[in-house]
């Protein structure tokens, strides 16, 4: 079986604690994954590293990458683009890489509709109370915070049955295990190994005829 | 997320070692998987049990089975009825067990239309040439019997694409782990999970209302 590269989809409730889930798996298999790096017009934060964090580029260049269709997908937020350059991507999946873009819904369903084998994860806290305490409990947010939090998550939760699969984030070492197991499970997915079911038909074939 | 049990159809190549590998992943994970028992009106061979290998019944008792619809499947070779009952299944999965079905392709694409949650798992040998030592290397076969062999496997082969996973058998241990993840996996679909949905959905509604 060859071992192509699997573009996948990470998005989750604000809250569901995936940022640390995708670091701790990248850190655990940094052969076996690839973070995809997005392109922005925003400025760099403090800290923040043209590349690492994201390309920082100008909505010149940003809008010439629409133009010349080198996005994967993109959105315009407030005043900024942010968005999946597709060379990166492709470069990855060619070296057998498994590509992780974290990004919300949207964009999630709109990769799935250009690239139909791309494959979507949803990151859950195990219930609504778990949820709810996480939003609250970050630190000393106003009432307003933490209702627009709420129905965010209300907003978010509507698409969940788009994606793939749900990942329960409870306990994290369990959880970064679990998303392994599910992406490398996907890679035996007969959909995705049209090329070696096709060689044993005909080798079977041919072997027939050599007896 | 609440844990009900998956119906999982495993087929594959005569000489995949199909067989070899249901045993070890029940050996090894007995509290997970049941072997679903089927009914047949075959005599018992030496050494089977009624109840452990077939359920031994006759041609009559069969025949009403089918007419009260409490198979899932049958066929008839030669002159023998093979079916797998539903009510065993059934009291297996409420019970949170993962069934396995080993059934062939005929059998396992009725069992996927009455049952669209089933899962499909094919068992192949890592490439075609492999597939023929196993099944010219069984003994003292005529090349009769060979022949034959070699005509069912690429009859086998056209069926693998209908199946939802590919599970390579090269060296069994990894083979059974390897099966024994993508099942667990599975269970993480959000299609097998919409009470969990539902339920997060409104909690989190109610939850947004305390405020």
């Amino acid at each position: 079986m060859d071992r192509k590269g699997i573009l996948i989809v990470v998005s989750g409730f604000s809250g569901s604690g995936k940022g640390t889930l995708m670091k701790e798996l990248l850190s655990r298999y940094p052969d076996t994954y690839a973070l995809s790096v997005s392109a922005t017009t925003r400025r760099p934060r403090d800290g923040e590293q043209d590349g690492r964090e994201y390309f920082f580029i100008t909505e010149d260049e940003f809008e010439k990458m629409i133009a010349k269709e080198e996005l994967i997908e993109y959105a315009r937020y407030v005043k900024n683009y942010y968005g999946t350059p597709k060379e990166y991507v492709r470069k990855q999946l060619d070296a057998g890489k498994d590509v992780i873009l974290e990004i919300e819904i949207q964009g999630a369903l709109k990769v799935k509709e250009a690239f139909p084998d791309t494959l979507l994860l949803f990151v859950t806290p195990p219930n609504a109370e778990e949820l709810k305490k996480r939003l609250v409990g970050r630190g000393t947010e106003t009432m307003d915070v933490i209702e627009s939090r709420m129905n965010r998550a209300c907003e978010e939760a509507e698409g969940m049955g788009h994606y793939d699969y749900l990942v329960v984030n409870d306990d994290l070492e369990l959880c970064v295990e679990e998303m392994h197991t599910i992406i490398q499970g996907e890679h035996r997915r007969s959909f995705r190994n049209e090329a070696f079911m096709k060689t044993i038909k005909e080798d079977l074939e041919r072997l027939k005829g050599e007896n």
